[in-house]
C-alpha cells in the first residue's frame, strides 16, 4: 500500500478546528472527503497535530495510506480541484511505510503573531492578536529565554488531554519586530495542548507588569497552570514548520 | 456646525461595497449608522470615494457635520466601540467648513496585490489575487510606464457611472515585489470606476503575452475599453491612500 503525505495550509477561522467532528466543518474532515473522492477509496486520513478553531497553519503535514495509483504530482491538483478556498495542499511525496505523520514527527515550529497598535487592524481581526499596550521586547526576550531546552511545561497547558509525559523541549524562541507587529516564533521538539497560546500568553502578562520575566523559571517548576498567563486567543496562532526525516516537500 | 474628517480602514470581503444600499451590509451604511448613534443627530456620512464589494481600504477619509459636542479625540473610540471587528476608525480630525472628503481630494493611491504562486495561498483567499503563470517584471514595468501622466483612460474604465471627463493624471505606477507576491502601487489624482483593476488586468494581460507592452499608448488613444485586460477581480485591490490639503490624520 502506498503511504503518502502531504503538505497544506489553511485560514483556520471557518474550520471547527483540524479534527473530524461530526456535521462540523473541519479541516480533517474536508481533506478526508476529498482524499476517498480521489483514491475512489474509505481513506483515512491522518495529520501532525490538532489545531484549535481559528487557528491556521501556513504548513501542515497530513498523511494516508492508499492502493490507488495515481501519480505522485498530481495529488496536489487533483485535491484543489475539490478543496474550498481556505485549505489548499501544496505538494506530496511517496513515504516508506513506517512514516506516521504524529510518531514520525522530530519538531514543529509554531508562530503567534501580535497585532500592537492602539487600535485595531480590520485587516488582521482573524489573522493576529490585537494588544494595544507597550510590548517591552528586551523584558519579553528575557522572559521567553527561560522557556528554552527541556522542562516540565505542565504549567504552560490546558488539561483535558491524555499525555504520558509534560516534559518537552524548546528549541527556539524567537520575537521578531516587524511595523506595528510582533512574531513569536517557537520551535519544540512537541507541544502540549494549548502551550504555545499560554506561553504567548504569559508573555503578555508580562508585557503588562502581572509577571516578572524572572519569576518563569519557577512557575515552570511549580507545575502550576494558574501561575501562568492567560491561554493568547486561537486567531493569532500558526503552525509554521513541522520537521519529519527523509520528508523533503 | 462641526465638519470632521475620520480616518479608517476596512476588510471588504462581508460588505456589499462601500455605498449604502437598503437592506445590504455596505461600510457607508455601518458607518453611519454608528455615527447618528455618536451624535444622536441624523448625521450623513460622505466617503472619498466608492470601493466595489470585496475591494479593501487600509486608508480611507470620510467626512460628516454634526452639532455634537463630543472632544475630537474620543471620535475614534467612540466608533471602534459600535463598529463590527472588520472596519476601524484610526483618526479624527476637526476641518473647516470647506473641507469636502469627494471634492477636496487632491490624490489617491490603490494598491493592487497579486499572489504568484503555482498553488493558491488559502490566507491570501481574499486577500490577493492569486497567478499563476510568470510575471516578468521588466515587461510589466515598461507597460505600467505607458500609463504615466496625463491621458483619457476611456480604455481603463468600466462604464456604469457618469463623469464629465475620463482624462486623469497617474502620478506613479510601481511595481514591488516580494517573495512569491507583486504589488501595484498606483497614485493618480483621480480614478474611474474599475480603473485601477483595468489597468492590472492589462498587466496580466502583458504577462500572458496577449497584449505587448507597446501597444498600450495604442489602446490609450483608441478609447476602446476592449482592447485592455479584463477587469481584475475586486479582492486584490486595496485603497491604500488618499491625500487632502491640510488633513493631517
Amino acid at each position: 500500500m502506498r503511504n503518502i503525505a502531504i503538505s497544506l495550509s489553511y485560514d483556520g477561522t471557518s474550520f471547527h478546528g483540524w479534527q473530524i467532528q461530526d456535521a462540523l466543518r473541519t479541516v480533517q474532515g474536508t481533506l478526508q472527503s476529498a482524499a476517498c473522492t480521489i483514491t475512489k477509496e474509505p481513506v483515512k486520513l491522518i495529520g501532525c497535530g490538532r489545531t484549535d478553531t481559528g487557528v491556521h497553519a501556513r504548513r501542515y503535514i497530513a498523511g494516508f495510506r492508499t492502493n490507488c495509483e495515481i501519480p505522485i504530482e498530481r495529488i496536489p491538483i487533483a485535491f484543489n480541484s475539490l478543496l474550498p478556498d481556505d485549505v489548499a495542499v501544496f505538494a506530496a511525496q511517496e513515504m516508506d511505510d513506517d512514516f506516521h505523520p504524529i510518531r514520525s514527527c522530530i519538531k514543529k515550529e509554531y508562530t503567534y503573531e501580535v497585532y500592537n497598535s492602539k487600535f485595531r487592524n480590520p485587516l488582521l481581526a482573524t489573522r493576529a492578536y490585537h494588544f494595544e499596550g507597550d510590548l517591552p521586547l528586551e523584558k519579553l526576550r528575557r522572559a521567553a529565554s527561560y522557556f528554552l531546552g527541556e522542562h516540565d511545561f505542565a504549567s504552560m497547558r490546558s488539561t483535558g488531554t491524555n499525555v504520558k509525559s509534560t516534559v518537552r523541549c524548546v528549541h527556539s524562541f524567537d520575537i521578531i519586530e516587524h511595523e506595528s507587529a510582533l512574531s513569536f516564533v517557537i520551535c519544540a521538539n512537541g507541544f502540549l495542548y494549548n502551550m504555545a497560546r499560554t506561553m504567548a500568553g504569559t508573555l503578555f502578562s508580562v508585557a503588562l507588569g502581572k509577571i516578572s520575566p524572572d519569576e518563569i523559571p519557577d512557575i515552570l517548576t511549580s507545575c502550576d497552570r494558574k501561575r501562568a498567563g492567560a491561554t493568547a486567543p486561537a486567531h493569532g496562532l500558526y503552525m509554521t514548520d513541522v520537521t519529519f526525516n527523509k520528508l523533503i516537500i
